[in-house]
This record gives C-alpha cells, sequence and structure tokens, in this order.
C-alpha cells in the first residue's frame, strides 16, 4: 500500500496512482485527525471523495504516531492523551474515538487502537502493554458498528514469541476479519523482525489476510511475503524517491549522483512505468539537481511501481507454486539494495 | 505558451501538458544554457527528446535575463560578458553564440539576439541600444543556417513609437518569418504596452505571427489579441498557481484562503480541467495548507487550461468575426482580476 499520509500519496495524483498499479492506499488515522480533521473528511462525504481516490482505503490505528511522541503523550487504561506536534494543543485517543475518526474518514480497512511500544522495551512493560491493547481491542469493535468499514486487530508483543502467541490468541477470540502486526520495524533487527513473522505464520488463521505494518524493502517484502504476510505499507518507496534514490531490478540507484548526468537510458531497462517509458536518467538527475519537483514525481511513480510490480510478480508465482524460485531469483538481482529499512 | 524554464513547465508532466491543450512551450535559453547545458541537451539529441516533450518549442533570446543581471553583465558591441547568478562564473553571449545554442536545443522557433533595455532608460539609451539589437539581429540572421528552426527578429525600442517604428522597419528590411516584441512587461504602465501593440499593429506584416514577450494576465493576453498579437508566454499563471492563485471565469481566486475551508465545489464549476473534474476548492486549501506539493500541481494544472481555453475561446470568435463581442463579455467576467503582471 503506497502510503498517503496526508490525503496524498506525496506528489502523486490519484489517476497516476491507478496507472501504477495500486489496489490500496494507506490514510493516517493521526495525521488525518489533525489536518484536515475527521469531521472536514465527513461533510466531503469521506476521504474517497475529498481526494478523489476510488479504489480501497486503509487507516492505520494512531498507535504508532501516538507512541512518537515522547514526552508529548500520557498513556493511561482508558487511552492516550497527547499533544498535537504541529501546535501543542491537548487530545486524547480512545479505543471508541479511533473507531469514531476512522469510521468519518470512512477507509474500507481500520485498524483498533494499540498501545504500540518502543524499542528496546522490557518483557515486563510489553506484557503490560498488551493487557491494555487487548481491552482496547475489546472495545474497540464493541465501538465499531458500520459493517462497511472491515476491522482489523493489531498483534503486539514486541519480539517475544510467547507474547506474540498470547497477543494472537486472544484477539483471535475477540475474532477480527483480518490481522495485523504491529510494533516491528521500530529498532529491531531484521533477524528479531523475521523471527516474529515466521512464528505467527503457524499461529494467525490462514483464511484471513495478515498486515505487517510499516514494512519495508523489497528484500523484507520478499521474506515476509516468505513468512505468510499479505499486505504491507512503507514509506520507502516514496521517502527515497523524493530524496532521489529509487529501487531498481538491480538494486538502488542514486539519481541525482554525477554519473549519471550523460546517462541517456531509463532508470531501469527492464520497467515500463511513465518514468522509464518516456525520460532518461540524465534528465532525472537534472531535474534533482535544479530542485525541479517533477523529478520527485518521476523518481515516486517508478519507485512505486517497482514495488507493485514486485508484489504482482510475488502473488503470480505464489500462484503458480513457484514463489521459493522466484523469490531466490529476485534477491539475487536485488543484492545491490543497501538501504536501511 | 506556458513556460518550461529549465526544461520542464514547472510540477507538470508533458503527458498533462498535452491533457491541457498545450500546443507548444516556451524554453529559456539562458537557464538551459546554464543547467543542464546545451551540450548535454544535444548529445540527448535535443530539448524535445531529453523532456520527453512531442510537440513544437520556442526558446528565447536570453537577453530579458542577461539584462536582469544588473551589476553581473557588461554589453558591449560584440555581445554580452555576464556572471553565471548560480556560481558567478564568466560567460558570454554574442549573436552567433546564441544562435549556437539555441541550435543545440534544437527548439522549433528560435530568436536573434537582442539588448532588452531595462525600464525606465532615457530615448537616447534606447536609439543608441536598437542599433545593437539591430546589428545583432543581422548576425544571427547570417549565423542561422538549421531550416528546421525558424528564426525570429526581435522588435525593441522602449515606449517610443518612432523607435519601435525603426526597429520593426529595419527587421523587415533584413526579413525574418515572424517578429517578437521585446522589451515590455518590464515596468512599464500597461497604456504604454497597448499604445506599442498597437501601433506596431499597423506596421509589422500582417501574414507573419508577432509574439509578444513575457504577457501577461487573462485581461492582457485579450487586450493584446486585439492589437494583433498571436503568440504569448508568461510564468504568471503558473508561478500564481504555484503560490495557490488561481484564475477562474469569474477572476482570480486564492485557493489558501480560509474561506474555501468547507467549500466542496470546484475551483471554478465552468472549467473541464482533470483538476476541477476530480477535487474540490476544500482539498486544495488542505493540500496547499500542509505544503503537499499535489495543491501546486493540482492549480497549476488548472491555471493554465485556463489560459488555454481562453485562446482557444479567443481564436474561434476571430474566425466567427465575434472578436469584439467575446473581448467585452469576458472581460466582465473576469471584472475581479486584480492580481499584477
Amino acid at each position: 500500500m503506497p502510503v498517503g499520509t496526508r490525503a496524498t500519496v506525496k506528489t502523486l495524483s490519484p489517476s497516476e496512482l491507478e496507472d501504477i498499479g495500486a489496489q490500496i492506499i494507506l490514510g493516517n488515522t493521526y495525521h488525518l485527525y489533525l489536518r484536515p480533521g475527521h469531521d472536514l473528511i465527513k461533510k466531503a462525504e469521506g476521504l474517497h471523495k475529498f481526494m478523489s481516490w476510488n479504489k480501497p482505503i486503509l487507516t492505520d490505528s494512531g498507535g504508532f504516531q501516538v507512541m512518537s511522541l515522547k514526552g508529548l503523550r500520557k498513556i493511561t487504561p482508558e487511552g492516550v492523551r497527547f499533544q498535537s506536534h504541529i501546535d501543542g494543543s491537548y487530545h486524547m485517543f480512545t479505543p471508541e474515538k479511533v473507531i469514531e475518526i476512522q469510521n468519518a474518514i470512512g477507509a474500507d480497512i481500520i485498524m483498533s487502537f494499540d498501545e504500540c511500544p518502543p524499542y528496546p522495551a522490557t518483557k515486563k512493560y510489553i506484557a503490560e502493554s498488551l493487557k491494555t491493547t487487548l481491552d482496547w481491542a475489546k472495545r474497540g469493535k464493541e465501538a465499531h458498528e458500520n459493517l462497511n468499514q472491515t476491522l482489523f486487530g493489531i498483534v503486539q508483543g514486541g519480539i517475544f514469541e510467547d507474547l506474540r502467541e498470547e497477543s494472537a490468541r486472544k484477539l483471535m477470540e475477540i475474532d477480527f476479519p483480518g490481522y495485523s502486526i504491529g510494533g516491528l520495524a521500530v529498532g529491531e533487527s531484521k533477524q528479531d523482525l523475521l523471527k516474529i513473522t515466521k512464528f505467527l505464520n503457524n499461529i494467525l488463521p490462514k483464511n484471513k489476510p495478515r498486515y505487517l505494518m510499516g514494512v519495508g524493502t523489497p528484500k523484507d517484502i520478499l521474506d515476509n511475503i516468505g513468512n505468510g504476510i499479505d499486505m504491507f505499507d512503507c514509506v520507502m518507496p516514496t521517502r527515497n524517491a523524493r530524496k532521489g534514490t529509487v529501487f531498481t531490478s538491480n538494486g538502488k540507484l542514486i539519481i541525482k549522483s554525477a554519473r549519471y548526468k550523460e546517462d541517456f537510458s531509463p532508470i531501469d531497462e527492464e520497467c515500463n512505468c511513465y518514468t522509464c517509458k518516456n525520460f532518461s536518467r540524465a534528465y532525472l538527475r537534472h531535474l534533482f539537481s535544479v530542485d525541479e519537483l517533477l523529478g520527485m514525481r518521476l523518481a515516486t511513480i517508478h519507485s512505486l511501481h517497482f514495488y507493485m510490480e514486485l508484489v504482482k510478480s510475488a502473488r503470480k508465482a505464489i500462484f503458480d507454486k513457484k514463489f521459493a524460485e522466484f523469490k531466490k531469483a529476485m534477491e539475487q538481482k536485488l543484492q545491490n539494495e543497501t538501504l536501511g529499512r
């Protein structure tokens, strides 16, 4: 899912997202709540109409964002009281409030409110936090009345298998139509992340979607598809593109580099996105070197298209029962990838 | 002509320009010479291919830009020696060099090098300057060998009718396939500008295009079409759009204004551009208030589309022999327009 934090996938129009092959995008509940506000989005008849995007939208819980507001938030059993990062104003997120906000936004898939513990945290802290998140999941499900929206529960538990299992099993007792895996990609090692998704693969129900929140590089995505993950979101392709780093079938490429000054080949010979079909590395390098916004747009189009093709190919390989071979072949090609998460 | 200073019409892709109905765009010789450099553009097989724009391109002479480099340039009969506004490096534009640069860029319509006097300037200064420009026009024509490029001469002469007449008649003796009117829209009053274009309307040949450089507002364009002008370029629609001010059939509209916070109507009810067909004023206001680049894009699309429709309607009215009525009706609608040039 391309990330459309503030009712726009940065630099792109909805028609470009469709051309790229995006099937669903993500909106951030915390950011949309602050600006333009969920009441305004409700008056606009929902986020789809407001931003002119006719395909599905998923909104996150806001849990990760309020966790990030260190020193500006206080967690109680009732919910999280926090200050806006924009103007310092006070706000309160409760499980019920977060459902209400997402209901006003009108996303197709919504999340129950969770406490997303930071990394590192003690096992004791995570165990306590887990109880809160489970209580909030129950309260969220009770508050959830709009049957046009699908409510996912969020599995927490840090890097501890027993806590992850407890979280997953108790959420499964509440019974959600899909499960998110939160609290990863927050600083732990890739090995720990993969250990947890592999572990949960044998616990979460096979007939319901699993969504790994906030991951990742092309290799991370392949690894986690291998661990049974169905859905991902990450700002990586878009944020890196705006800084001039794009993903290709041969690893990453820093388009601003002087080495591309007279390189009239496309970013990726194998790619048929709008950018690669029409523009050269030299042109993109020029746009970035003179700070022309079209550079960010064209790089974003390419990198999102690359991600969409990657998961499309993975999907096909799964149907063809060739995922392991596909993954191995792709990983060899992607070996130049050196970006962190 | 939308202005594509540095090989891109700011924020837009070539496919959007086509959708808007642009038939020709302008590139700035001075800026392209500095970055990415005309040699690089030549290696890219010309500006059309470099920026992926398959319709006509016009490049200006660089005369206006080097005039603007006050204190950084020296004018001699040979040409203009100047320092780059980017890194202070020294460069020399001569009539021959400017043809060579435009030849490398590969525009369809190119300009002979001119001295563009500042405003205000004494009649004596303008008269002297005119001799230089005429000499440069001759040298430019002699240097011009590529028959795929159409070379225009530039009429100068400030706000003095006798000097404008002298400039026009001597250029007509040299014989160009089209004539540009330069040295206006540099600070003189609108009355003076219109006095000069009206005056030149009776002097310049009726069977050749006239291009008024750097003009202007919708009203300026209508007024000058009335004075026989065929071609215009101006950064006004694009620059204003990026700052959140758009042109509509009812005058200008400052989209960032709080009054549009809950206004779910399009920028312009009468418009069928991509922006007006898909997005509300409230959405655009949101994008501008959170500094999302899509806001600049959508505003630019609308304003350029408005300009394209304006000149298209003017063209039709001329063919229908109803231009005077059309102009009057449009001007009444545009009466809210209060932007300066």
